[in-house]
């Protein structure tokens, strides 16, 4: 089977410009995936010369007059933008032209419109977001970002078994360390809702280690750090914030006086070093869980090697067969649950 | 009035070492003021000399023979140890003889401790933790830090009345920019009890700028940072796992290859004001807020400096008043609401 990824052109704060050349970067490195590039097809076909793509067996335009802004209600974009490039890269998903669609627009109206065309997977209530972070000693899966900001312990226990799946299928780990963050390692931490999660999970099917705390996510201690919409989202834009203060005072502290400035020269294959293994783009590309299908969110401001990460995250989540691996899962436990 | 601190010297992961060397140092900064050593009196006695300490006018000390370790149950420690460093330390300001107790001992159980010996203020149903983080311009204040891990709307507002407050006696900030932790700044975003607290707030006493973001606690935008006990702990803990993987990595890069090596000696002086800048020892010393008195929590593995940094926070609410002042904004707001 050959991989068709169906891409949100107009999508992000950049658009085909960062679209486009990152289809035609990712194509150099993965030829024999085909790409449908979901836009409008007169504006995609005046600029897709300019990044050298050219129409054919890796190439297709689908047509799609409408845009989703980044501001736009979720509920307004699913009723009213039908023809929009974000619903109908979706749609390639659900009518089987595309196997995964990925988008940096408007990251509501994504999974509104992921929830409503492609559906969940049986006995999921709730999708999640999930991606990477870096770690000391690699990366952490992190879910979920954002899409539930209320959650109950059954929601968390299956944000669990999705993350575990997407793990080991992701990165070949047949058994990923789970963690259920809390304010507290000890079992008396937390409130209701996580210790009712962790008696699920510590009879769970997955390799639960127990409670972690914030600063875990970056340890390398654990593969899967799971936790409600809110919270996660908290923790993830704490963390973007932080590393830009970080950032900031770096620039300044080299650039005061000649000294600094001198020791900045020296230091700055270090410097890129450092942004390298920090690059937030390094890590673009979060993952729909618990879809009938792949859907993948780049970050709006994504540029091209940042919205390439995310095709690529589409790529190998194609390859693994995610979605088919959760439902195996899932079914499972459903069918222990009825027999039980 | 003469400022008196009481301090728990057993507390912490270094005990007397650390806190005893704290208070020398503190006091020939602030050579009027008056500290009580609180531990077992032969321990000190024989401790303090070492540090320059002298018993008399500014070094005064109180037995204390128990001691509440760090992985104690709160309510356990409360019940059996009364005797407690951390115990007598917040007796000596229930009975006048200190007007600050500062511990960096086991949070929970100085919480609990704090609660049951100095009572909450009128109308506060929950004290809450609350500390200054490093930001782009200056500092931000967050509450709660985890003192309470589920909250309702009027916790949240509470926690906003006597954030404000904090951040205008201690900063002399007339009209602290105060938020509310969200995952979005939008009105439609969040779960009911931030839409319901961000309700409550637009009518409140203070100036509440509305929803915030993670990133925004390091933006510098922004005075004061509310949410409930476990976001924020994370939030916290997040920031501090991220810190220390950046200095790994920065220390990992710099280590790499000689001409690496040569750029850290001409960049040290620039590492390090980097480091003092974001030093969580220079913001060390977290209130409890809300409570008949000042509680200051330190870090438990703080050092001699950032402990003496805890020392100076609780001499600047002494100074400020802090306590007297959250009571007369929450009893003007209690009887607006009867009169109304």
């Amino acid at each position: 089977m050959k991989a068709k990824i169906a891409i949100d052109v107009m999508g992000g704060d950049h658009g085909p410009v960062v679209t486009l050349a990152a289809a035609a970067q990712f194509l150099r490195v993965h030829p024999s995936v085909t790409l449908l590039l979901v836009g409008d097809e007169t504006l995609v076909r005046s600029q897709m010369s300019a990044h050298g793509l050219v129409e054919g067996e890796h190439i297709q335009v689908v047509h799609a007059p409408e845009v989703v802004e980044m501001a736009e209600s979720p509920a307004v974009a699913l009723r009213t933008k039908k023809k929009s490039s974000m619903r109908v890269a979706v749609d390639c998903v659900r009518d089987g032209s595309a196997q995964a669609a990925v988008s940096a627009g408007n990251t509501g109206a994504l999974m509104a419109t992921a929830k409503f065309v492609l559906k969940t997977l049986p006995g999921i209530e709730r999708p999640a977001i999930c991606t990477a972070l870096p770690s000391r000693k690699g990366h952490t899966h992190v879910l979920d970002l954002g899409a539930n900001v209320e959650c109950n312990a059954d929601h968390l226990f299956q944000f669990a078994v999705m993350g575990s799946v997407l793990v080991e299928a992701y990165d070949d780990n047949p058994a990923p360390r789970v963690g259920l963050l809390n304010v507290g390692a000890e079992s008396i931490k937390g409130n209701d809702t996580v210790k009712a999660a962790s008696a699920l999970l510590e009879n769970g099917p997955i390799n639960y280690i127990g409670f972690v705390e914030g600063d875990d996510i970056y340890k390398g201690d654990v593969d899967v750090v799971v936790c409600d919409g809110f919270v996660g989202n908290v923790a993830l834009k704490t963390s973007e914030g932080l590393a830009k203060m970080i950032t900031q005072f770096l620039r300044e502290e080299f650039g005061r006086g000649l000294l600094s400035k001198l020791a900045a020269v020296l230091a700055l294959p270090v410097l890129k070093r450092l942004k390298n293994r920090l690059d937030p783009g390094r890590y673009n590309g979060a993952s729909f869980l618990g879809l009938q299908g792949i859907v993948i969110k780049s970050h709006g401001g994504a540029d091209v090697s940042a919205f390439a990460s995310a095709l690529g995250v589409a790529l190998r989540e194609i390859e693994k067969d995610v979605p088919r691996r959760i439902d195996q899962r899932l079914g499972q436990l459903l069918n222990e649950k009825e027999t039980a």
